[in-house]
């Protein structure tokens, strides 16, 4: 019942085959249209040069500061978001301040984690450290976080105080996750129990947030917040396990990132941990090859071949790291459609659920 | 009516030269008692390594992870946190979450700050960035900054979501003062209002929410936290000016900064933007040299001679530059004072806000 393709920039993987990814696009286009005015007014009241560079940040103008038509990437949190809303009989309306202040903590991570990691490109542009220089990608970092929250508790309800504390709980998650990726890099081995609980708290508690915040907002109880917490904390591992996927065997052109981008970083995803635990003669060759990756100096590891890097995807998929992962990508979805199966909502807003789950597993950027 | 000497080291200006500041010491006994352990809890719930990174900041431990007798700072802020809790008539315990949370986001703002401002000294130690890294300093700035809203919104009431919006105003307007302040030293030309906004988001901000969020938390209505927050705000610039006039004439023993520390960063502080605002010979000498030193590389500049900042210290002092700075902290602190009488609260308790604000304009550190 899936499907599993193996050339570069193809279909990763599927749980539901015929799923009709195509009726995503309107909710997509839903969570844009309703979320990015309130998004850019929200950036508006920021002092310059904040504004300016926090706008660069989301594409909406370009290093010298004309307007530009930005990829604001793929908007699965704010559709969630209005979703949500949706799922606790609310109109899709009241979940956008909580689009809004998911997208801007999404933002603050991405910009703080972009100058840790060093990251130079993102979205096909470079990095706002790279461009406006470190101390503005702090300090616009730390402005976009102040924003969410002032976004939620300006709204002045009992339900936007426990928006915001859960908010504040994915927050401090997606830092505990960041914290735990900067550790790998100096460990030679980590499992993959390891590399998942990084992965949910860096991409799952957010996603996690984004699919309750809205119902939250419109008044759903406690108990439907946490189910569908739980479906969006399962979603985020499965397009985490995507993203591992399209990390190594992604198409640059769709991705906006090098080839073999996450092995260039030698990150510890999904695939490589997965691999190295299978055990077997390839599996061995692999860890000697990282091993000995490891103390080349940054460089020198820099200068690599293609080919080299196509020798370690290689052994990552022959040890089995590509399918485990595609199939940990189906696990994952499996394990956010039995939680949604759990909340009562209408027919027709747990389709859009199903179908932004599906979008998820098989995009291919 | 008041005190000024010019004596490095010495008491810079009082406003109530009797004041009983003694009697201070113990409010500020009192808020590091009742707060401590409270931080030091939600310290605690950081990640490794986080938790050591914080406590390292803290001065809970050394470098090598041993636990330290660390200066933790004068403690005006919880001091007056719960002061705050005490004028809207409650228990001064009422302010602890609000002490805890004001500190964490004073803490944030401290790691983030020292690392764009290159600073790599604080409290006598090495700054965070510069003993654990800078990704380390982003990371437990962001972690801080998290768990201050956590502290306030896991109260669960409506007093804790005002209490957390008007601590999100506040940070808002702190990291308005930080960018301000960065780009400050991209200018040739401060004016005095620029210098005494950017000082009154950057200090002013936080030390207005440390005297009203005990008040909100202790059921305080709004007209009561905005004129204890026009108080703080009013002290802060006092305190402001202060710390102004000991970053280029403190005593390096008492402040543990080197001699002319704000000189040697070429900052543009209250006394130099006054001096320079002055006119006459010396404010024309003043910014000849400041114009020439502005272009000088760091490295030749942090070279110069105790005698070469003694001269542009003296410039400053001729023309009128500490003077007026030594005002300006009097104006403050009276138009504190103007402010605290137009709220009702028992005379002892109002006594203890005058203690803590003369406290704050006659410190040598």
């Amino acid at each position: 019942m899936s499907t599993t393709t193996k050339n570069r920039g193809e279909t990763v993987t599927s749980a539901t085959p015929a799923a009709d990814t195509a009726g995503v696009m309107p909710l997509l286009e839903r969570g844009r249209t309703l979320a990015t005015p309130v998004l850019r007014a929200a950036v508006h009241r920021l002092a310059p040069p904040m504004n300016t560079v926090a706008a660069y940040h989301f594409g909406w103008i370009d290093a010298e500061g004309n307007p530009a038509e930005g990829d604001g990437g793929k908007a699965v949190r704010p559709a969630l978001a209005l979703l949500s809303a949706e799922a606790a009989g609310a109109a899709p309306e009241a979940g956008v301040p909580g689009a809004v202040a998911v997208e801007l903590v999404h933002n603050f991570s991405l910009l703080h984690d972009d100058l840790m990691d060093g990251d130079e490109q993102r979205r096909h542009r470079n990095t706002v450290w790279k461009e406006h220089g470190p101390a503005q990608a702090i300090l616009v970092g730390d402005a976009l976080f102040a924003l969410a929250n002032e976004i939620l508790l300006e709204i002045g309800t009992v339900e936007a105080g426990r928006a915001t504390r859960r908010l504040t709980a994915a927050t401090r998650k997606l830092i505990d996750g960041q914290a735990q990726d900067i550790s790998f890099e100096h460990r030679e081995r980590v499992t993959v129990e390891e590399c998942l609980e990084m992965e949910g708290n860096k991409t799952g508690a957010l996603l996690a947030c984004a699919a309750s915040i809205g119902a939250v907002l419109g008044g759903a109880d406690d108990r439907t917040a946490d189910i569908l917490e739980r479906y969006g904390h399962h979603l985020g591992l499965a397009f985490q396990a995507v993203d591992d996927l399209l990390g190594i065997w992604g198409n640059p052109e769709a991705t906006g990132k090098r080839t073999w981008s996450d092995l260039r970083q030698r990150k510890k995803s999904l695939p490589v941990v997965a691999a190295l635990a299978a055990g077997g003669p390839d599996s061995e060759r692999l860890a000697q090859i990282l091993a000995a990756d490891a103390r080349k100096p940054e460089e020198e590891f820099a200068d690599f071949s293609e080919e080299e890097f196509a020798v370690r995807a290689a052994l990552i998929e022959q040890a089995g790291g590509r399918d485990w992962t595609s199939q940990e990508a189906r696990r994952q979805h499996a394990t956010a459609m039995e939680a949604l199966g759990s909340v009562d909502m209408p027919a027709e807003i747990r389709a859009r659920f199903v179908a932004l789950a599906d979008f998820v597993v098989v995009r291919k950027r």
